[in-house]
């Protein structure tokens, strides 16, 4: 459980970054996501630009909220971490590096480029890992699969009104052809099996479940808590498997920026492409940032902002020592 | 200071390990190599293919050796860690982002891919990305540069015996041709300046630098000690910079095999492709072992097979909890 | 009209072709195709690795026959060349360059590689290519377009039997995972509009049209008479756009082979891995080969061996002169 | 012997070309060159934008100029044809085919894609292939070597006058990087042997020869007599390596433009940087334009029109017929 002084902190810092950030223009937004508009240039923001929550939940339980943090937003490529975690939990680490790797590969998220040596997608983060990924997952059909992944993510969340959101999915179907044909290639590759039509379906239904910035902070706690909900006790995860979801998250967690956040951040986490970020302070707590104007990555760039914050003031970096303002001068090396 | 429990652990585990593993076959060996033979196959293997060490330094200035732990060979890709280092000291992080990406690749680390969005090599450990470090490191010359770069790995070593192998170094030069053409491609792209042969000579002499596997497990110690040699308590590298060798080291240390590192073993590392590794234990220790038999990788087979099973058995991966062992059950999900 | 000389030299030279080729064996086969076994290795050929036939049929209306040159086979990618040719008649050349290009790019036949520059598949011969190509043919529906394929690649015929093969249509459509994937892909990156299954469906119909080897003399003797059926005189394709034709037939007929056949055979021509090969002698003679052993580039061997020793013997290069073997003594350089 | 016919239509329509193209824009234009101020936008060109010239070499010995055709300017990239040539002439096809290939890429010229198959260069035209061609040059040293080339060039061109210019030269050096990285690349995978600095450096001097527009339709003459100067009646190069140097510029003369070229002109020609082309109608004439302006793939734009107008207008397309403009009414296909 975090000390009084730690819970002070947070507060205090929220608070601070809730006036300040607010106030500011978000840097270089590339695109907004609406989920009722899709993606659209920054010129025709209109009300949901100015979205943007903080919350933050520690594994003591205690949940802190600023902003819009009740406004709902579909998961999209968040929803990878908890397909993961649920197919690690049911074939075993070779189980599923038998057909997804764990190779960060500097490419976007919807790259063809494929771990040729050992023919499976890099990793479960890029979209064909995920397409392995989900289709993994166990389950009598479809509709067992997509049960299974609910239950783990409402598990996660705290509550059961988790759902895929209809007009979300019908929106992905209809724009899914690069998924599509990702999936078909990998079929020919004998990088997935089964019906292609069928695990798309699932996979973009995984996308389109709803969750708030609060929720997705619950999630995110419950991944620093080891896999048992901080709020309701309930394990949704192995936790030797959380264990497996961070390293993932900590190096390909952030698109073909996840080198860059590993450096510069130094803490495992996920965005998608509907403008929220999970941030897990293993042990601590779960951070989430929801703001929908996007870098050329597809991160948020306010989220990537109030995380790299966080960090930086507290000292959450893995790498960071207590002490690291300690100034120790180098020894003078030979000019 | 390690507790005094954790260095009889340390101590009963080397000697396990050492007893075990130089019984035992390394696993499928792709090539060796010899500094004086340079790569082989493994039929052709003589008896440097039986070297074998593994040592240990620890923050509080203890070191454990064992094996062939005072038998030489060049540092190769393990000296890109600390001219990244210096090259961070002397410039800053935004300095040196500006020429050397952070972002893992997935690729070789003889890749000609660069990241194309930001006109640079993808990170400091692929050759692109070290040649582009080893230039920026100050001194009025080549000489100059390479005296600050051996007083860096001298101060991480503890000893000023550390010096560049003429023979290795001539047998680079002869074999550089890859790294030539990849060093005058980039001075095409503007990614590279100056005088590409004195970038490629001063490269290849700090590849050439001869150490021991007890001079690497200090060096490995300096790191996990932020940057001041735990014997002689001189500070080699500032701290901030420290914390940044080690978020590359997690990501990008060990050849495209980094990202499984992460997951597996998950703690900052890097090879060379002379039979060494050394690993990082951060506040804690560092680990260094020395087995000339290379993976398809390039990758000491023996290296990660110890430092799987130091990570294993004392629970050292970062994103383990403490009680990993502990059963939770998970909540059963919707079958 | 042939002179009566040149009549004869096919005649004769047919004979000898069928004599000494049959005798001997292909030289290495790296697969067979039967279009009731599919691909097979040759350590596993039956009878139908000794399908051999070659056929020619001149300008004048003249049909030669040797060997195997009733049996059916699919025409497979050879059918590319007939939809090419109608989408050219039905939209120009400029309306075709929209959306396909013209440009060999030294790419396998299921190439993922696009001409990034113009957003379109780099020629209609790669795969990509002829799904762009197919697409484009006018006709009410899918069964309209296929008539009209039909339709063309009939009177090129001459004859009135060409089917789409239901049998090997369907063991197309249960292999057509990679066209699949490349159709879905080129969707979502503007390259194809419309129903994709559809267009697939569509695509395989027409690569399963069976033809026997004199079929496909005639089908090339059609297009050596700038479009015309020596036999039945009747137009099939426009004169204009028999020369649009042939040009890609020489520049990109022979799948990633296309630039060796160019410098040493000299001849339009396109083969399909069914092991049917067609050669275009312009204003003379179309020539067809049947020999089910491919190469590594899934070019029938004793097609390419034929039609090299027609155009060597022959002197039909496009660019050999009459008397290529006139002896020049090129001036003395300079030693 | 043209018929006098010929020889009207020629004059008549280089005089139409003349008066018609200098006083039209030229079309879209990437970037201008001169050989004293290099590359340069089309905002900042000067006098040397206007210099435009049209030459036509018979192989009856007529030779036709236009406009500015005593303007010297370099070879660059047309000299690899004639290097080509003359590494046929020293090894025979098979001896050359062993090192570089003949299959056209798709890519840029400078591209670093190379034939991974057979571990070659594509085909001579690309910079890579032109390096492995000079290399392959006869001769005691490098100086033998370029006075052969040289030699070559000058029986093509039938005066003594051709020299490399010294200027270019210098300035082709300083910005060789890319070149040089290519040759060390292509040196570490075995496709370049000897000295990279003596195998450029000879590669750089053979670009940096000078011609006029005037000498590169008598060298383009020379090909079209079979490698027999029309002027001087001396033999350049081997009439049946005259067919593999046309065959490799019919499919790979123009850059990533080739195909489109042998579609829409379908005759062999090369270009230069310089903003020369030269293009080659067998049996008949040389055709050569110099003009400056460049479009993004390299060719020069008014050389790209004025040759496509020479060959529509004369039917020249090698897949034309004579009576290519007689209608034929295809006949009708289902609807």
């Amino acid at each position: 459980m975090p000390s009084s002084e730690t819970r002070q902190r947070i507060e205090r810092r929220l608070d601070e970054l809730q006036e300040h950030s607010a106030r500011e223009e978000p840097g270089s937004v590339d695109r907004y996501y609406s989920s009722w508009r899709g993606y659209y240039p920054p010129e025709e923001a209109g009300s949901e630009r100015d979205l943007f929550a903080i919350c933050v939940a520690t594994v003591d339980g205690q949940v802190f909220e600023a902003g819009d943090s009740t406004v709902g937003f579909p998961l999209h490529s968040l929803s990878k971490v908890f397909a993961y975690g649920l197919a690690l939990a049911d074939h075993g680490r070779e189980g599923v590096l038998e057909h997804v790797g764990v190779e960060p590969s500097g490419d976007a998220f919807n790259s063809l480029r494929f771990d040729e040596r050992n023919m499976r997608p890099f990793n479960p983060m890029v979209n064909a890992g995920a397409l392995a990924t989900t289709a993994l997952v166990r389950g009598s059909d479809a509709e067992g699969q997509l049960a299974r992944i609910l239950a783990t993510m409402r598990t996660c969340a705290g509550h059961d009104g988790l759902e895929a959101d209809l007009a979300t999915y019908e929106a992905e179907v209809a724009g899914a052809d690069r998924n599509r044909g990702t999936a078909y290639l990998m079929r020919s590759l004998g990088m997935l099996h089964g019906d292609v039509e069928e695990i798309l379906g699932l996979y973009l239904r995984q996308c389109s479940v709803s969750v708030t910035c609060r929720d997705l902070a619950v999630m995110a706690g419950t991944l620093a808590h080891g896999g048992v909900n901080p709020l309701t006790v309930r394990a949704a995860l192995p936790r030797k498997h959380v264990r497996d979801v961070l390293s993932i998250m900590h190096t390909c967690g952030m698109y073909d920026y996840a080198g860059h956040w590993a450096f510069d951040i130094g803490l495992p986490a996920k965005s998608g492409v509907s403008g929220g970020i999970m941030m897990v302070i293993p042990g601590k707590m779960g951070v989430a940032v929801y703001s929908p104007g996007l870098d050329v990555y597809g991160n948020s760039v306010r989220g990537v902002q109030v995380c790299s914050e966080i960090s930086d003031r507290l000292g959450l970096h893995i790498f960071a020592s207590e002490d690291e303002d300690a100034i120790l001068t180098p020894a003078e090396p030979v000019a």
